[in-house]
C-alpha cells in the first residue's frame, strides 16, 4: 500500500469522548491535552459542541476553547451543531468548521436533538442559508447502519434522508455515522458503495465509526478501501456507549493510526507522541476508555 | 453476504489460553468448559498441547482431557504438537487430530520449539510418514507476519518455508499464525493471495489472528473475503501476549462470532449461550481476558 492517498483522522474525544463523563474537566486540562494532540499530529479536532449546556454541562465551556484554539498552530477546530440556532451560535463564537448532526432514525433523532427527522433536515437548510463564505461544514449522519431504540436502520432510510440533505449543499462533507457500533464490514461497504455512487458530487466521505462490538478497525478498513478518506476517533477511545452502559465506545485514535501505520498510509499522527496523550485521557475521572494499542505499546516499552 | 458460505471457527483457548495461566486449571473446570463450549456450538476446540510439562505444567493433563472428549458429543479436539516426538504422544494417547507448530523466523522457532526452522521442518516429514490413516494434520506456520524477536517477516520466507512443507502433504490445512498481532489487514491480503495462488492443492486455509493492537477482527475478514474458511479464536479472548505483558493475545471467539452473525455467515455458534462461558473463562485466576462483545452485550442485557 506504500503510495496510498494519506487519510485524515478527525479527533472527536475532546466532544464525544468528554460529553458523557461527569466531573466537570477544568477547561485548562480541556486545553493541556488538545495542544498535545495537535502536537502529536492530529490537526481536525471536534473540540466541543453548541448545545444546551442543561443537557450536556461538559460542553458549557466550548466557546472558551474555541477563542483559545486561535493560539494553536496546525488545529482545524469543528464543533458539533443540534439545530440552526446552535450553529449561529457556533458562528457567533468565531467557529469556521461545523458538523451539523441529525439520525435517520426517528426515535433516535427524537431523543437526541427532539425533532423529526424532516425538522431536522429544515433545520440544515436554513443553517446552508445563513453560512457565510468560509465556512466549512459537514454532514454527521447518526444511526446511519443502527439505532439503539430501532435496531437495523434499512440502507434506503439512510439514502432517502441524503437525498433530501444533500441538494442543499452538494459538496459537503458526508460522515456516516456507526452510533451503536453494531453495523459490520458487509453492512459498511453495502452503504458507503451505495451512497457514494448515488451522490458523487459529495467532496469528502468520512465514517464515525464506534468499537462498542470491537468491529472499529474492520469497518474502517472496509470504508477505506471503497475510497473513504476521513475517519473519526477518539484518543484513549474515550466516548463511553449511552445504550450498553460499562462498554466503550469510539474507536480509539491510536488504533486507526496503528493500522494505518503498519499499511504504509499516512495520518500525520506520531504514535510516540500521541500513547502518552491517551494514556492521560485514559485517566480523566468519570471517563471510560478503549482500544488496544495504548495498552499494547505501553507493555511493550 | 446473505447464502455465503460458512465458517469454521476453531476454539484454541484451553490450550493458547490455558497455557500461559499459571495457577493450574482443574482438569475438572478445563472439561466443564470444554462441555459448555461444545454446547455454544463450537465443533474444533484445541484442548491441549503435547509438550514438555515442565515448560508448560497446564497442559501436563491434555492426556486426560482428550480421553474425556469421547463423551463430549459432536467435539473434534484438536491438540497442538511441536515436534515428531511429542506428536507420536499425541496419537498414543488417542489423537485424531494434531496441529504441528513451527515458526517462519529462527529466533523464534528456537526460542518456542528449541529447533531450526528447517529441523523442524524434518520433524514434521517424519510425523507425516509415520501418521495412521484417518488421522488430521494442520500446520501452523508462527510468525508467519512478524517476529517478536526480528520484527516484520518477508513474504517470501512464509512462502518458502511452505515450499519445503507443503509436498509432505499437500492437502494439509494450512493455518498462517499472526503470533505477536502485529499484522494488518494489507498484510494478511498479501501473504494469503500469494500463498493461496502458490498452494492451491492445501484443502483447507486458516488464520490464527491475534488481537493485541486490535487489528484481530480487520485481519480476519480481508482473509475472508479472500476465502479462507477457518478462524482461531479464543473464548474471552484468554491468552495475553508473552511479547507485551498487560496486553491482550488472541482474539475472541464471541467476537468473531459476532462479526460473522451480523454479516449473515453461519458459524454453528450460539452466542446466548457463548457469552456466560465467556464470562466465566475471564473469571479464571491468573487469566488475561479480551475482546469486546462479551461486555457490550453483558452491559446490555
Amino acid at each position: 500500500m506504500a503510495g496510498a492517498a494519506p487519510v485524515e483522522i478527525v479527533e472527536v474525544g475532546p466532544r464525544d469522548g468528554y460529553q458523557g463523563i461527569v466531573p466537570f474537566i477544568p477547561t485548562a486540562t480541556k486545553l493541556d491535552l488538545l495542544c498535545r494532540l495537535v502536537g502529536a499530529g492530529l490537526r481536525r479536532v471536534e473540540i466541543g459542541s453548541f448545545v444546551s449546556p442543561t443537557a450536556l454541562p461538559q460542553m458549557s465551556d466550548t466557546a472558551e476553547v474555541l477563542a483559545a484554539c486561535d493560539g494553536i498552530e496546525g488545529l482545524v477546530p469543528q464543533v458539533l451543531v443540534p439545530n440552526r440556532k446552535w450553529g449561529v451560535a457556533a458562528l457567533d463564537a468565531g467557529s469556521r468548521f461545523l458538523a451539523f448532526v441529525l439520525s435517520v432514525s426517528e426515535s433516535h433523532n427524537r431523543n437526541n436533538v427532539r425533532r423529526y427527522p424532516r425538522e431536522s433536515v429544515e433545520e440544515y437548510a436554513r443553517l446552508v442559508e445563513t453560512l457565510p463564505e468560509g465556512v466549512d461544514l459537514r454532514l454527521n449522519i447518526a444511526t446511519a447502519f443502527d439505532c439503539p431504540f430501532e435496531g437495523r436502520v434499512p440502507e434506503e432510510a439512510t439514502l432517502d434522508l441524503l437525498e433530501w440533505l444533500v441538494p442543499l449543499r452538494p459538496d459537503c462533507e458526508i460522515c456516516l455515522c456507526d452510533t451503536t457500533g453494531r453495523a459490520d464490514p458487509a453492512h459498511v461497504e453495502r452503504l458507503f458503495g451505495a451512497a457514494m455512487a448515488r451522490f458523487p458530487g459529495s467532496r469528502r466521505w468520512a465514517l464515525h465509526a464506534h468499537d462498542t462490538y470491537g468491529l472499529g478497525l474492520a469497518n474502517i478498513h472496509v470504508a477505506w478501501r471503497l475510497g473513504v478518506g476521513v475517519f473519526d476517533s477518539s484518543f484513549a477511545g474515550l466516548g463511553g456507549c449511552p445504550f450498553a452502559p460499562g462498554a466503550t465506545g469510539n474507536v480509539a485514535t491510536e488504533d486507526v493510526a496503528w493500522m494505518f501505520g503498519r499499511m504504509g498510509v499516512e495520518t500525520g499522527i506520531d504514535l510516540d507522541r500521541l500513547v502518552p496523550v491517551a494514556c492521560d485521557g485514559a485517566a480523566i475521572p468519570g471517563g471510560l476508555s478503549g482500544g488496544r494499542v495504548r495498552q499494547a505499546l505501553t507493555a511493550v516499552r
